[in-house]
């Protein structure tokens, strides 16, 4: 799928969700995804929820899955591991730069690194594992 | 810190998402915390979102800990590793059973199992660290 | 499986380290194995290696499967999440009590703690996924 | 620490396990470890255990802090999350190409890729975190 065909994808399958993510690149096996940050995703202490990271890194790994295999909304997360290594900006809107390690017929395996937009160290890495339905 | 005690803290510390979490039991090192499902949380296929679900685990372990230390808001969470194991049915609220398995002065690590309510196989499990503020 | 026929199985399937393991509780879900501790598994600081530990949480959540599909012995670990809690005792063997949380047809995942035998602290928990072959 | 001075600490303070790691490479914040695989790391199926992959990921995290930090062999494993992607050869000695994603004073992240030797599709990815000594 291109850029054009996952913005479009996320639009029509997560409503909910859509209008918080941004996808701006997509390449074979990687992916790049932007979060907007707003009230409802800051904690105390003037940062970004836990939830916030993890979501971001859900929808990264899921859309760098449907960019090689297409719109199979129903793929799964089976597994997810995640450190979160600094406090992200209250003020910032999160980037994640997602790869695919492995995408087999069944489970695909992928890491990521999320940003503070605008700083160069990292402020959580995550590794997803999702279930690729057959067909 | 006593369940109305936790409560309280609740509504006061996280207003942004506070109503959609009940705790229902608290002992030393276990916690029981339910989470509301309503159409924000759900996905496609007809179940409960994953970032949901960490949610939850998340907020449990945090509960458990202010439980045993007080409320110490800024306790933060270092590292999470979940599994998604079976679909949680959209139409029955998640039920969080958490024991925390070490309480250091430092760290804290605890592990959870998410029900959906009324049903007895577990539909994820969750380990989680948190980082304990000095004072 | 019975306990017997795991310990048999053990002993002709790995060679390399069976007489290290011992299987002294088998249920449906659940195991508990001993690890026996000797020089080669310590480390500087009086204590026992980390993949010392992570060798029985995976030969454990193994035996456990194998206890309720029968002897496949490729079943594979596909992934792991340990957390190292407390020193283990360079004089104690290792105790670990595992419990399957899901037996599918594909993936299994359990979890399991790992105590120094004779001590009620628990030294490690891990969880695990294993891909169980078909037929 | 210089690659030389990893090589000589190793044989020092790990007698049980050095001969069987070669340091390659050493960077800032990076490290490139060799495993030697031998009959006892075997399993059935022609491939290298689970266990020999990640004590590599685990050596290898831990001399990339060494190699920041200096000579502190108390350094300690706190958690490990490490995904099993495809089967190692049984005839090819293992390589982790490590990074260090976070140093702090108390906590230090990493992450690793293991591949057989000679293969670019890796075989495992881990990420670890270790509790730093003071002093």
């Amino acid at each position: 799928m291109t850029l054009g065909e996952l913005r479009t994808f996320m639009a029509e399958t997560f409503p909910q969700v859509a209008d918080e993510f941004e996808v701006v690149d997509v390449a074979p096996m990687r992916i790049t995804v932007e979060k907007r940050i707003g009230e409802k995703h800051l904690r105390p202490g003037n940062t970004v929820s836990g939830p916030s990271m993890f979501t971001l890194a859900d929808v990264s790994i899921y859309l760098a899955i449907l960019a090689m295999v297409g719109p199979k909304a129903l793929a799964v997360t089976t597994s997810c591991s995640i450190d979160f290594m600094r406090k992200p900006s209250a003020e910032a809107d999160l980037v994640a730069e997602a790869r695919l390690l492995k995408l087999g017929k069944v489970l695909a395996v992928g890491d990521v690194l999320i940003f503070s937009k605008g700083d160069a160290a990292p402020v959580a890495r995550a590794s997803l594992t999702y279930s690729i339905p057959k067909g």
